[in-house]
């Protein structure tokens, strides 16, 4: 189940790298040019990569919470593992389209996939939190109280970069990229050390 | 051998991304109406992402009646994962021509694959049912039956799927997404819970 | 080192799908006669799809005669996945050219990647035959001698086929197929059963 | 831990297929002349294949030396696994442009690359080496000096071959194969044998 999960984020993760493309086809610049005419495409490839990093983060913490997997969570764990293959379909988008007039629509699409996403692990959670035999025993009241407050900080930020979008994709953009900093820092300092196979 | 298996769903089931596409390459359509338009591309990933993951659930109760896996069950196995491997191909097919003069004829590739998936599942499994050694001897005569009507279901509705395919591709979509709900539904109540490592 | 040699061969599987593609772009066919049309792309991915699935059979039945991995092995092993990720591209190149003027030459690379391939295995098991601690001490020399008369097979067949392909590219793909069908067979009946973690 | 990581590599190495393509469209070439103008594609195919794959033997026995995972070192594995992901995107503008006037654009962007990669390899070490809760207690002084100076000899070398590709992006593209067969080398004597999962 986690080892299925993490072949879907890591598959993910390296798909992005299709919506690089070389920049000289159907244009007379130069590669040198075209290239630093892409950067939205190295932002968004970067901003999406590592927030993919993060969620594989996140899922591993979560799996810490888990006593017993049943269907209905499968189910939402597969809606969480949907969302986030949209994410190579809607970094290219926001890649092409950052510096045109639909740079708006692109920036909604990217933000609203990022919020979809953060909704999907509201789910997934509120479905383990309600479910005392999904949920370990072991985990108390605060530990619970602490997760779910984590997660509803993700949608509503989200949306704040959904509505920025109306007037600025590049800021929307940059709210996303404010989001991954902060969830990259928690995911950095809570995440528990773990002993390796090759030492046990 | 169940860990190559999920290999093969879970990247099947992230390369059904690629079949979203940039709606404005070659289009004078605003990227927000070419989205609208790709309706039934979004649809028809949807469908084939749940399925592919319903498959996999599927995939690990019938291994909880596996005592021994041999030659011709991987041979059998491979052909499950062939069949599953066309879905990113025929999916791209229906959400390129669902709106189109060729709607029917993408609707039966569509449901035909699916037919070939339920087709590969009932063949794999009779293989099972008539080796003693490969079919665990814990497993009831009752279990084997319902096992057994479970899996006619499928390629019984895909049938009527692929016929409905020559009078409307739309109406064809709409029986798939019937069956899928019925096996999501199925799949939910009879996964088996099971514990995670973590917590072993 | 086994998973992550199942991951090289079962994402190259999935890739295949790549090389199928919608008929109707770029000409005025309809969808149905442009399906029909692409019966080399069909064909050629269901004999590589296959190849691959044998191979991997075999992957996993050389390491049951492997004690110990080292370096060399496992670059070796590399060359091995290397011409293995070699087949969606050659498989899309006689699909699209097997019809066409090109057709032996595209043939000729089919066939020469499977060579690549086959002489992949007899360096990778000549080396191991011939480093007592890579090798199990338990396999005797008529299982040595069998496994080599097995893999010496391949290249000569391959050689066959590529020669063939200077006189018709069909023929040559029809002498990969019943290479495949005899490596298929022995596959099947020699692999031996394995119990399955669940039933351990 | 190890087992994402793999996949991202794995799936990077098999990637890099996608950057072959069929060189008969919009050309006249025959397929034989347009296969053998394409050998700036199939080298750097080998090159950056070879590479992830040594990349990936390394970073297995950086396993060996590891004693306890936490945050920081995931997500300095991730920026690993980042620059990885960008070989297949920089190996196709190599392959696209190494005859062309932009020789020396798409091999400083190829070589830049790799010079990212090995930056990222000793980020990743230096971190390690200053957390012992990281680092496993039996690794020696020595051990450590002399990983240290494997790590830094890789990005010295880039910088070479950098640089040269303001003259020659074929020469830097040589000095990059001569790295990668110092550390093949290095990686093909130091591995330790392992005992595999069949035999244990």
């Amino acid at each position: 189940m986690e080892a299925f999960s993490d072949g879907v984020f890591a598959f993910a993760m390296t798909l992005l790298v299709l919506g690089l493309r070389d920049p000289t086809i159907g244009s007379t610049n130069s590669l040198f040019q075209g290239l630093l005419g892409e950067w939205p495409a190295f932002l968004a490839f970067g901003i999406s990569f590592t927030t993919i990093l993060v969620m594989w983060m996140n899922h591993h913490n979560l799996f810490t919470y888990i006593w017993r997997i049943d269907g209905p969570f499968m189910l939402l764990n597969g809606l969480l593992l949907l969302s986030a293959t949209l994410i190579p379909f809607t970094t290219s988008l926001v890649s092409d389209h950052l510096l045109s007039a639909d740079s708006g629509t692109a920036a909604q699409v990217y933000s609203g996939t990022f919020l979809f996403v953060a909704l999907a692990w509201n789910l997934l959670w509120q479905y383990v939190i309600r479910h005392p035999g999904v949920l370990a025993s072991t985990v108390s009241r605060d530990e619970i109280a602490r997760t779910t407050r984590q997660f509803i900080f993700g949608p509503t930020l989200y949306i704040v970069s959904f509505v920025a979008a109306f007037f600025s994709g590049i800021v929307s953009l940059a709210i996303v990229l404010v989001v991954l900093a902060i969830y990259a820092y928690y995911a950095a300092i809570t995440t528990i050390g773990r002993r390796t196979t090759e030492s046990i």
